[in-house]
């Protein structure tokens, strides 16, 4: 496995692949790897002959009061795990590397990015869209990963693919957890023994949500009620949103019917938190 | 040479292409192909072993009182001037063909976008950017080419390639002019015989600014102030902009150096035409 700082050199390698008829799988991280990554390098690397992570803290996506500088990062522990999952190059840029001082474009998916995540944090996804952007004509891979766990980032970035006409697949892959229920999070780092005990809830809520639905509650009121209740009993979350939204448009819905995304958006002390299930119903 | 609608064949073509190892040029176009067309499609067939040409005008691009449904459409004719020209390919797609209707995904190059044309078309180069975007990434072409008519869109298209990473060369090809001087313009087609007539003021006027910048004037408003009195002689002619500019940043500049793009906008009866020239000085 293959570590480059380079555009340059990304482009020599996966062209060489290329030319050699090789299928290239991409998953773009932000490093500080997790089990959850390493799911969706493992994916790529059944359906593809080659793979390629990025790993880049892309500062575009936080906002200015957001955790940029404190993300973890851990190259060493991140390219041991991506070569044990058998990845075959990283892609491990600076920031000047990927824009430089004069850098104006941005990509902007309107719509299904001024919902969930996107009202607490108004520009990250365009500041994901364009990095994505930036990595796939860097990379050129035929299909790229993305993980449920950021389902909104994944319904963003399937529509910007769809309509900027990009020549690759979108592969969603489910969410991985800690034995006790917790979403995998490279921001997990960041809790308190008492957090981490206290970020249980999200998934209990959820997971709560998902009983009522099965027994066949059509009512979006009462299964967002619901979380909401279990939730607020942990004192230290305090919740950014609970929605109910259909999974393509990130719609919201009232009753619930077709492909359904119920995600909610915590702090658990200062450290947000999200998680979320998909039904089809 | 092949015509085809379908996003489908274009890829299925130059990917056979791409295998046999050929260089692709790409001139993107809305069609009713003049000269100025023509040069850029001899120029790429000089530079690449096959050549695409997209014919689309793409309602995006245009404002709600502009000049969308009235845009001059002759694809018969366009046909011809490709192949004597040597095109290989005629990218001709329908409108839903480029755009399903839940698309909303857009790109933008803020800070060069909103001076010049973009102040009386405020939405024009986001309609640019998106659909040259989509068409870089249907065709994927090694090079791709633009007339320095419009200087601001070359400028913009420019510095996009360079922010997201469109490993596509950019070729600016100049003016193409009328024998009386006029700049070849599919919209010439809408003037009158007066109008057409009055329309040779631009390149008077702006070939009396470069005269005067040549004599080394370094004055940016005594050069626009000698272009204004030249344009404003013409009773048919009414000014949108006359703008001194660096052609790279497209910020406005006082003193006259580095590269300079001079450019005006003015409609000439109901017709907005533009003009321009570009001078290392």
């Amino acid at each position: 496995m293959e570590i480059v700082k380079t555009i340059e050199e990304v482009r020599t390698t996966v062209k060489k692949w290329k030319i050699e008829g090789k299928s290239v799988g991409f998953v773009p991280t932000m490093g500080y790897l997790h089990q959850g990554h390493q799911s969706l390098i493992k994916r790529a690397c059944q359906e593809n002959e080659k793979v390629v992570v990025s790993i880049f803290v892309n500062p575009t996506q936080f906002g200015p009061n957001e955790d940029f500088s404190s993300y973890p990062r851990d190259l060493d522990r991140d390219s041991e795990v991506c070569s044990i999952a058998g990845a075959d190059l990283i892609f491990h840029p600076e920031t000047e590397e990927m824009y430089d001082s004069f850098a104006c474009t941005y990509v902007n998916v309107d719509g299904l990015t001024d919902k969930l995540c996107g009202k607490s944090r108004p520009t990250h996804f365009r500041g994901v869209c364009t990095v994505v952007s930036k990595m796939f004509l860097i990379v050129n891979p035929d299909r790229a990963y993305f993980g449920q766990k950021d389902a909104q980032q994944l319904a963003v970035i399937k529509r910007m693919v769809r309509d900027l006409n990009f020549d690759i697949e979108i592969v969603g892959c489910p969410i991985i957890r800690e034995e006790d229920g917790l979403a995998k999070s490279s921001r997990n780092t960041y809790l308190s023994v008492e957090e981490r005990e206290a970020a249980t809830v999200l998934n209990r809520a959820l997971t709560q949500g998902r009983v009522l639905i099965s027994e066949g509650e059509k009512s979006v009121d009462k299964v967002k009620n619901l979380i909401q209740r279990v939730i607020e009993a942990e004192p230290l979350a305090r919740i950014d949103y609970i929605e109910v939204v259909d999974f393509e448009t990130i719609e919201p819905i009232s009753l619930l019917e077709g492909t359904v995304l119920v995600a909610v958006a915590s702090y658990i002390g200062k450290t947000r938190l999200i998680d979320n299930f998909i039904l089809k119903i």
